[in-house]
């Protein structure tokens, strides 16, 4: 039961040869979630070997092109593919007029329907969710209206251990007690706690996406303790003032949100051109504000592992 | 003083790895004309190395997505860089319209200015000249409205013989009138041939870009004997009905229509994807047709030499 994250796109503003912008696929248990939607966003999702039709929700975070121009071929293509299901994307306003009048001009005749679904970025809500996973938007600090995403694996069900069965003698209506967290009360009277017959099949993951955004306090109670945390450092700290002017980050800056959260891992990501893709300083200037910092590369999948 | 085809982009509807949707570029006297703007042409400009900055007019043959999302990305980034000159973009209506929605919701503090050129895309005419250069509309035939441009290298202004100057002691009237075309009457009353003193420093060249569309004789007086032709060739004789039912042209449809306008040589391009990258199977059933026949590649400048 997968919970990856791909880097489709690492850079930020104008793409270049070979350097995409903002765009990531979360697969979470085979389900494929699509975060940002920069420009080549369905050659990217080709080139690393996803399936367009396999993604049924896409996360935006804001109206900027480096994150979003890709949606328009990305419409059109999965048309020109025959796709039949709901498409769902999710955006700060006015998403639903942008999308509305595209529609309008380009693809009168789509194979499926687009649902927008406009998120406010002022407060985190629920915004998705379903069996495995709940979404919920988290305010960020940019020069228009953006929204970072926090992923979060359900609570699983419990699980029996086999063996307790035969040896409890339990019935149905005892396993199914157990399966919602309650100690069973066997037909001699004895009470058996809850962990000696069930046990939880894995910690419930959790992963945050914040781009783009200045670096903001107010995030941290929302990312707290997630397991990885995508937080753009489009500049480094010798670049703080333009950081600063432009409500962006910088290496150390989101360094230090992944240390006041206490995440377990930090990637850095939408790094600017200026620095002709060295992202080996990003990684060091993160590192030395907070050690478990990987600077992402494009093409690679950061897996958070099952632990039970 | 170049006259110069370079094609970006090869493919038609969705792009693949290393693929991309129409866009060209031409060069003539070293401006450059952008002649359509499929998805990543920014990149491709770059990766070619074309300076976005030094586009001013874009010529678009009609509203399909892989003939038009590139624009998005490549107005935002001309932005990017300072761009302070106006840009102008040719392309059937709601062209205004679809760009000025655009304008609005992503790019209000565009750094220069758009004019959107509403061309009519069932008559031939003349939308754009220079000193050099004259840009005709092509009625095509496809299922949305759509032209081809048919760029004209202006009649230059003669040429004098420097030897003749001193030869026959010619005085700034008498060469004003030989570059006019005029014989020139000596002082001795002896009447001078102008092709004795002057010249004609090149012939006019002529390139007409036709896609995307079905075969059609309509074009044929105006593309008239051209130095080269771009002529989509979607498909393969062999799929000649999806062809016709999607207002395309084959292979062997694009040699015919070059073939009854006697023009000097034939590039084929816009392949379906259906083919696999195959190209020379389009160029095979050209050449059958049509002798001079290149099936495109991408990245490969087609060069009109001068003559004189």
């Amino acid at each position: 039961m997968s919970f990856d994250f791909t880097v489709l796109g690492s850079i930020s503003a104008q793409p270049s040869v070979g350097k995409y912008p903002s765009a990531h696929v979360l697969n979470v248990h085979e389900q494929f979630y699509l975060i940002d939607c920069g420009e080549s966003v369905q050659v990217q999702l080709k080139r690393y070997g996803f399936n367009a039709l396999r993604i049924n929700h896409i996360f935006i975070s804001h109206l900027h092109g480096d994150h979003f121009y890709g949606i328009y071929g990305l419409i059109s293509s999965m048309s020109l593919l025959g796709r039949k299901t709901k498409l769902c994307i999710y955006a700060p306003a006015p998403l639903r007029q942008i999308i509305d009048n595209h529609i309008n001009f380009f693809e009168q005749n789509l194979s499926y329907t687009i649902e927008c679904i406009e998120v406010d970025t002022a407060t985190s809500n629920l915004i998705y969710q379903n069996k495995v996973l709940e979404v919920y938007t988290i305010p960020l600090k940019h020069k228009v209206p953006t929204t970072g995403f926090l992923f979060k694996e359900k609570t699983p069900a419990l699980n029996i251990y086999k063996e307790s069965i035969t040896y409890y003698n339990l019935d149905i209506q005892q396993i199914n007690s157990a399966k919602q967290g309650s100690d069973v009360t066997l037909a001699s009277g004895e009470v058996v706690a809850n962990h000696r017959i069930a046990f939880a099949p894995y910690k419930p993951r959790s992963f945050a996406y914040c781009s783009d955004t200045a670096p903001s306090k107010q995030i941290v109670p929302i990312i707290k303790g997630v397991d990885l945390l995508y937080h753009e450092s489009t500049f480094l700290d010798s670049d703080k003032k333009i950081a600063y002017a432009t409500s962006h980050s910088t290496a150390k800056g989101a360094a230090y949100i992944a240390q006041l959260a206490e995440v377990k891992q930090l990637l850095l990501g939408h790094f600017s051109m200026r620095y002709k893709g060295k992202v080996e300083l990003f990684e060091a200037e993160g590192k030395n504000n907070f050690d478990a910092c990987i600077a992402v590369k494009e093409g690679c999948t950061y897996k958070i592992k099952m632990e039970k």
